[in-house]
C-alpha cells in the first residue's frame, strides 16, 4: 500500500544537489534575449514611439511595438477551454497594447544579442502618450463620467452576478422576527503577488518542422500551447510547450502572459530562440495579484444564535485586464452559500469592475481567502455580539454533512469540518485559552481567535475537468508513468507515483514518473490550479492503472497458462489470487512481453478520465496571539490548521503544504500589501518594500488533518493544495479581536493599521509620541 | 494518397537552417570531458599504468582503468535481445579491457574539465604490456600455435556453421555428369569503414531521479538502454536513452560502443554530465568496420549454362572482438543458396575467426556486399568460360518467383528480379554496349559488366521483430506521430509521415513526428538496421493507424449520431462512406473530443506489431567504365541500379537512398581499404589516407526502380536501405573484366592492384616505367 505512506519526494535528489533542471539552467548563451518596454503611465495611448537612441544601442536586433503585432485579441487566463462560448474567456488584449491599462502594459519588445543590450535598449525607447484619469479603486473606476478601459464594458464593469438562496429577500427576512439581531459590516481585502521564488520566465524557437517551440515556466503547458495558438493566430498543433521543473507558481503561472509574445518574438527573429525573463519589479506590476475584494455585508441572527439570513454585495477590483474574468468574484461569491446556511435566504450580488492597476488572477484559493475573510470576521462579530463562543455559533450555523449545493448540484460526501474544529479545540487547549484570555489589559494583549472554510474541489461543474495518464512496461518490470499534470513545487510527481503504484501493484521505487511535459509526447492535461490534480487527475491513473494491470495479468495468465481472472499483482510479483502464491516475477514477465519470439508485445495503457463528480474540502485555523499594543504588532504565539483534505497520499509532503500555505496565510493577514500611489504607480513593487514574510517573521506552523475517505475520489482524497492559505487571516484577525477588542475589517493588519486604530480606540494616545 | 508522393524531408527545414539538433549540439561547456586511452599495441595484456604526469594535468578529475572498472562481461551489438539464450550475443568484453585485443582497444579514460585537458593527460598515461603476437589475418590466428585471443574459443574460431541444399556433396555433383566444367576460385574483399559524418559522440548524466541518462548518436536507442544496463549491471529501466538528429551511421551506430563507458564515467564523477566524443581516427581504430571475407568457391555447370552445383567455403576475419558474432558470415553464407539455385547441390561451410585488428560488425549490407562481389563474379566468371552472356547465364540460374527459402521459410513474394535485368538491359543498351566493347585494346579500354544481389528484408525469423507506434490527436486536427523506429538521415521520419497520413486519412502536413527518440517517452522498437523500418515500423504505424482511425470514426458517429461504420476519414474531413460528402472538419471533431463538457476524450492509440513474416528485395547494378591501363585507373562512364523494393513510399527519397548507396559501393569497389602493417598497426586510420570517394570522384548516378506491391509489407514496400551498396563493386570488376579481360578477384580495384595485375597479364611491361 505505497498511498497514505511518507514516501520521499521523487524528486529530492535532484532538487537538493542541483540537477533538476529548470528553464532558466536550459538556456544558454547563444540565444537572442528579449526585454519588454512596459508603460510608465496607467490609463492610457500609445501616440507614439521614438526608437532612434533604443536602436543604436549595439546588439539590438530589432525593436517590435503594438503597431507591428497582429491585430488579434485575446484571453490569457489558465482556463480549460470548452467549444461552447459562453465558457470561453474576455479577450481583451494584444500581444502589444497600444491601450495603456495598467502602470506596467506592455507596449514594445527589443531583442537583442544579449540581455543587457536588451535591457539598455528599452530603457531608451521613448514614448509618447496620450494620459487619462488613472482609476485606481473600484470607487474611481464606478464614479459617473470615468474614462472606459474597455469600450465594450459600460460603467467599467466587466460583469456582474447575483443569486438568492431561499426564498424572498434579505430585508424582508431581517424584519420578519421582531427579537431578530441585525448586523451591517464592511470588509475589504488587499493587493498582494504571489511572490513565487522562480520568475516568469520562456524561452522559444521555430523547430524544425516548423512549429514554434515554447519552454517556459507554467502550470498549465497545454493551456499554454493553445492560447500561444489563439494569440498568433495558428493551428495550435503547431505550438509545442515543454515545462522544465518550475520554482513555484500560486496561480501566477496558471495564465500565460507573455509566451505569446515570446513566441511571436522569435518568429520575428526567424525562428531563433529567443529567451525573456521577467524581473521581481516586473513581477509585481505587469503580472497578476490576487484581487482587492470589497465586501458590504448584512446579517440578521435570531439570539439563540441561527443565522437568518445574509445580504452579501461584492466588489472586486480587477485592474486592466479581464484575466480570470467575473470568475473569481463568483467563485467568492459561492462560498458564502456553501460555508453556512442561513434559514430564509442569502441574498449575493457580486460585480467586477475593471480599474487600471495591475490585474487580478489566480492567486492559491481562487477568491475564497477574501471571501472567507470576510465571512469569518463577520461570524466572529456575530457571536461577540450575542456573546456567544465562536465555535459554538459555527456549529450551529455551518454547512452539514451530504449538504448539496443547490446550484452546482454536488454534495459534501465526505464531511470532516466539525470534526476539524473539535479538534483544534482540543489541540489548542480553546476552552481554557477562551477564558483566560477573555478580559485582557495593558500593553501585551493575548487572545485565541479561529476561522473555518470549505473548498470546492477541481472546476466541475462550472468548467471542463479531463485528464489523461499513460504508463508504459519498462524491459526490467519497472514502469514509465507520464501526466499531463504537472509538478509546481507541491509534491504532484510523488503523490502520482504512490497513486500509481497503489492502483498497479508495482511499488513506487519501480515507477518513474516523466517531470516535463512537453505537449508533443505527454498525455493531455488542463494542469495544476484550483487544487485538482489529486482528485481529477489522479482518477485518472486509477483508470488507467487498472487498463494497465490487466493487460499485464492478461501476459501473465498467457506465460501461465492460466486464466487472468485467478491472477493479481501484488508488490511487483505475479501471485495467484486465491492464495496470495508468487507465480511470476514483474522483471521476468517484462523482459519476456518485450523480446518473446511468439508474442512480442509492448505493453503500454493510456487512458482520459472525464470527471463528472465532485466534493468539498473544509478545515479551520486556530491562532494564539500576543499584540503588542504600543509596537502596533502581532505576534503569533501558536497556529495551527486542521484540514478535512480526505485521506492523505502522503501524510509528510500534506503536512509540507499546509506549512506553506499557513505561512501565506500569515503574510496575508499581517504585512503584504502591493500599493498604489493616486496616479495608478506601484508604491512598493519590489521585495525590499513589499513585506513577505521571511523564516524570522514564520513561527512554528502546526498541521494537522481528520482523515475520512472521500467515496467520490480516486483514493478517498480530496483538495489540499490551495486550503491553507484560507483561513489563516481570519484567524488571526479573530484572535486580535479577542485580545484588544478592536475588529479590523481590512487587511493586512498591519503596525499602521494597527496604531491607527489602537489610537482611534483608545488603547494609545491620538498624539504623536 | 500520401504513400507514393514526392513529399519534401519533414527534417529539410532543420537541417538546412541548422536547427536541427545533434548531439553535439546540445552539450555545453560545464560538463566534464571524457577521453578515451587506446592501447598501441594489437594484442597482449595490460601490466600496469603509470599515471603520476597524466595525473599532474590540470584540470584533470580523474583517470579510471581496466582494473577499476567492474567485473562484467558484456556484448555491445546491436541485435533485438532474446530471452533465449541461445538468442544472445557473445559477451566478450569490460567497459575497459586489460587483455589488448586490438590496436586502439580501450584500456583507460580520463575525466577532466575540459576536452583539451583530458586529451593531454590521456596522452600521458604510461602503460606497461605484455605483448603476444599479433593476430592481423585469419591465417595468422588459424596457424597452429597461434595465441588465443579468447580462452574460450579454441583455435581463435569464435563460430562455424555449414549447411547442404540439395542431395550428396558437391563432389558428387561435379563427377555426376561427363560434359560438366568445374571452376574453381577465391575472392576476397576488404576491411572498410563506415565514415559517417558524425563521429561517434554521446554525453551522459545521472538524472534527478536517479536514471542514469545518455544522449548518443545511434541508431538504436531502446537497444543501447539494454546495453547499458547489462554493462554497468544495473536494471534496464534505471537506464535513459535519448536520440537526437544523426549524422550517419550505416550500421557502426548499430552498436554499443561507448555509451555504457560514458555512463559508468557520469557515475565516477558523482552523476555529473560527462561528454565523450570520439576523433575520426579513433573511429578508424576503436569502432568497427565491414569485414574482410575470404571466399573460396568451386562451381559445376553444364555446358548449356545451368548450374549444377556449389562448393562456397566463407573465412571471416572478425578482429579482436565479437560484434555481431558469426551472424555476418551466416548471411553471407545465406545469400549463395538465395541467389541462384543449383540444379543438385550448394554445399556451404563460414567460419568467423578472431584475429587481433578492429572488429568487424554491421555495416549497409550486413555481409551481402562480400557475399554479393564473389557470387557475382563467379557469375561472370562461368559465364566467360561457357561464352555465355552474363544476363542470360544469370537468368537460367537465378532464383523464381515464389522460391521459398528452406531453411528460414519465407518466400519471394513479389518478384522483380528479371524485370530489374530487363530494365536495366534497355535502359543500358547492354546488348549493343556488349558486342561494341567485346574486344578492346589499346590503353584506353570500355567494358560493360552487370550484377544482380537479393536482399532478405529485417530480421524475422532469425531474430526478433517487434515495433510500436503511437498516434495522439492534437486540438487543431492534427496529428503526433511518435515512433521508437529511429531517422538516421536516411528520411524515415518523412515516409513515416507519409504512412501515418495513409493509414489514417490526414494529410501529411497535419502530422508532425517526433523525431527524437527518448526511451522515457518514445514507444518501443529495436531501431534503424536491417533495413527493416519501412517493412516492420510501418506494419506498427498501419496497425496503429487502424486503431487511431476507428477511435476518431466512433466519436465521430457520437457527434454525428451516425454508425461509425458509416462514416470515413479522407483529407481531414469525416465523409459519408457512401457518396463521399463532407460531414465534419476534423479540427472541429478533435476541438470537441478534446473540449467537450459531454464527452471529452484525449484520442490516442498506441498498438506494439510483432512482424512475423518476411520477403526479399532484389535488383541489379549495371556498371559501364573505361580503364585506363597505363594510369592503373577505372573510369565510370555511366552506372545504374535497378531495384525491386516494391513499392516506393517517397520516390524522390528512393533515389537518394539508391544514391548514396551506389557511391558507397564505389569506394568499396575502387579506392577504400583500412590497411594494416604487420605489427597489427592501422596504416591509414584517417581521412588523409584512406581513399574514401569525393564528389569530383563520383559519377552520375542513376536509379531505376522495377514497382510490384509485395503482398506481405504493409504498403507494398521492401527493403531499400542497404540494397544500393551491394552490386556495385560486382558489376564494376565484371565490367572491368569484358574491359580487360583480367578477372579482378580482390577488392579494391585500386590503381595499385591493377598496375600489378596489368603488368601480370602484360598489358603493361613489368619493368618500371
Amino acid at each position: 500500500m505505497e498511498v497514505g505512506n511518507n514516501m520521499k519526494r521523487v524528486d529530492a535528489r535532484g532538487k537538493v544537489s542541483g540537477q533538476a533542471l529548470y528553464t532558466q539552467d536550459m538556456m544558454n548563451d547563444h540565444m537572442l534575449s528579449a526585454k519588454v518596454v512596459h508603460s510608465t503611465i496607467a490609463n492610457g495611448l500609445v501616440r507614439s514611439f521614438d526608437l532612434k537612441e533604443a536602436l543604436a544601442v549595439p546588439g539590438v536586433i530589432g525593436i517590435y511595438t503594438c503597431f507591428d503585432v497582429p491585430d488579434i485579441n485575446f484571453g490569457t487566463p489558465g482556463h480549460p477551454w470548452s467549444v461552447e462560448e459562453a465558457h470561453q474567456d474576455v479577450r481583451d488584449r494584444h500581444l502589444l497594447n497600444r491601450r495603456v491599462r495598467c502602470y506596467g502594459d506592455d507596449i514594445a519588445a527589443v531583442i537583442a544579442e544579449d540581455p543587457v543590450a536588451a535591457g539598455k535598449a528599452a530603457g531608451l525607447v521613448k514614448v509618447d502618450y496620450e494620459e487619462y484619469e488613472p482609476l485606481v479603486s473600484v470607487d474611481d473606476a464606478l464614479r459617473p463620467g470615468a474614462p472606459l478601459m474597455h469600450e465594450e464594458y459600460p460603467g467599467n464593469i466587466l460583469k456582474e452576478t447575483g443569486f438568492t438562496v431561499g426564498e424572498g429577500s434579505y430585508e424582508q427576512a431581517a424584519g420578519s422576527e421582531e427579537d431578530l439581531i441585525t448586523f451591517e459590516q464592511t470588509y475589504q481585502t488587499q493587493r498582494v503577488q504571489h511572490c513565487h521564488m522562480e520568475l516568469p520566465v520562456s524561452y522559444a524557437w521555430q523547430d524544425t518542422n516548423g512549429k514554434i517551440t515554447v519552454v517556459t515556466s507554467t502550470q498549465i503547458p497545454h493551456i499554454v500551447r493553445r492560447v500561444v495558438g489563439q494569440a498568433l493566430g495558428i493551428p495550435w498543433g503547431s505550438v509545442r510547450v515543454i515545462k522544465p521543473y518550475i520554482g513555484g507558481g500560486f496561480g501566477n503561472k496558471q495564465e500565460v502572459l507573455y509566451e505569446p509574445l515570446n513566441a511571436w518574438l522569435s518568429l520575428q527573429a526567424g525562428g531563433r530562440p529567443v529567451r525573456l525573463e521577467l524581473s521581481r519589479e516586473e513581477t509585481f506590476w505587469a503580472t497578476r495579484i490576487r484581487h482587492a475584494i470589497r465586501f458590504h455585508i448584512k446579517a440578521a441572527v435570531r439570539p439563540d444564535g441561527r443565522l437568518i439570513a445574509r445580504s452579501v454585495d461584492i466588489l472586486s477590483n480587477q485592474g486592466g485586464y479581464a484575466s480570470h474574468g467575473h470568475a473569481i468574484a463568483a467563485n467568492a461569491s459561492n462560498m458564502f452559500k456553501q460555508l453556512y446556511q442561513d434559514e430564509k435566504v442569502l441574498e449575493s450580488h457580486a460585480m467586477t469592475v475593471y480599474t487600471s492597476t495591475a490585474s487580478g488572477g489566480a492567486m492559491r484559493g481562487y477568491g475564497i481567502p477574501q471571501a472567507d475573510f470576510a465571512s469569518e470576521c463577520l461570524m466572529d462579530d456575530l457571536a461577540a455580539r450575542l456573546g456567544m463562543d465562536p465555535i459554538a455559533f459555527r456549529k450551529i450555523n455551518c454547512v452539514k454533512a451530504g449538504w448539496t449545493d443547490p446550484h452546482l448540484g454536488f454534495s459534501f460526501n465526505s464531511y470532516g469540518l466539525v470534526k476539524c474544529m473539535d479538534l483544534g479545540r482540543e489541540k489548542m487547549h480553546w476552552d481554557q485559552k477562551r477564558r483566560e484570555y477573555a478580559h485582557q489589559t495593558g500593553p501585551l494583549r493575548r487572545g485565541i481567535g479561529m476561522a473555518i472554510f470549505i473548498y470546492k474541489v477541481g472546476v466541475y461543474p462550472i468548467s471542463l475537468e479531463t485528464a489523461s495518464c499513460r504508463m508504459t512496461l519498462n524491459q526490467d518490470g519497472s514502469v514509465q508513468l507520464s501526466m499531463g499534470a504537472t509538478e509546481i513545487g507541491q509534491g504532484a510527481d510523488t503523490v502520482f507515483t504512490q497513486m500509481a503504484s497503489e492502483s498497479v501493484g508495482i511499488t513506487a521505487d519501480r515507477i518513474y514518473i516523466n517531470s516535463t511535459q512537453d505537449t508533443d509526447t505527454s498525455p493531455f492535461d488542463t494542469g495544476a490550479y484550483a487544487s485538482r490534480q489529486t482528485y481529477v487527475s489522479g482518477k485518472a491513473i486509477k483508470k488507467t492503472g487498472a487498463v494497465f494491470k490487466g493487460r499485464i495479468l492478461d501476459y501473465a495468465g498467457e506465460m501461465l497458462s492460466r486464466p487472468a481472472d485467478q491472477l493479481d499483482l501484488i508488490d511487483n510479483n505475479i501471485v495467484d489470487k486465491a492464495d496470495g502464491r508468487r507465480l511470476l516475477a514483474m522483471s521476468d514477465l517484462a523482459e519476456t512481453a518485450q523480446y518473446s519470439l511468439t508474442h512480442s508485445v509492448h505493453i503500454t495503457a493510456e487512458e482520459t478520465s472525464q470527471c463528472k463528480e465532485n466534493t468539498f474540502a473544509s478545515g479551520a485555523c486556530f491562532a494564539e496571539v500576543e499584540v503588542d499594543i504600543p509596537m502596533g504588532k502581532v505576534k503569533i504565539l501558536r497556529i495551527m490548521n486542521v484540514h478535512d483534505s480526505g485521506r492523505l497520499i502522503n501524510p509528510q509532503l500534506a503536512a509540507a503544504q499546509v506549512h506553506g500555505g499557513m505561512s501565506m496565510g500569515l503574510g496575508y493577514a499581517l504585512s503584504e500589501e502591493l500599493q498604489y500611489d493616486k496616479n495608478g504607480k506601484p508604491l512598493n513593487g519590489n521585495l525590499l518594500d513589499y513585506k513577505l514574510p521571511t523564516s524570522m517573521d514564520t513561527p512554528d506552523l502546526e498541521a494537522e488533518f481528520v482523515q475520512l475517505d472521500d467515496p467520490t475520489a480516486p483514493f478517498g482524497n480530496k483538495a489540499l493544495g490551495e486550503p491553507p492559505a484560507i483561513p489563516v487571516a481570519p484567524a488571526v484577525r479573530n484572535a486580535v479581536l479577542q485580545a484588544t477588542g478592536i475588529a479590523f475589517n481590512e487587511l493586512p493588519m498591519d503596525p499602521q493599521r494597527l496604531i491607527a486604530a489602537f489610537k482611534k480606540h483608545g488603547l494609545l494616545p491620538e498624539t504623536e509620541q
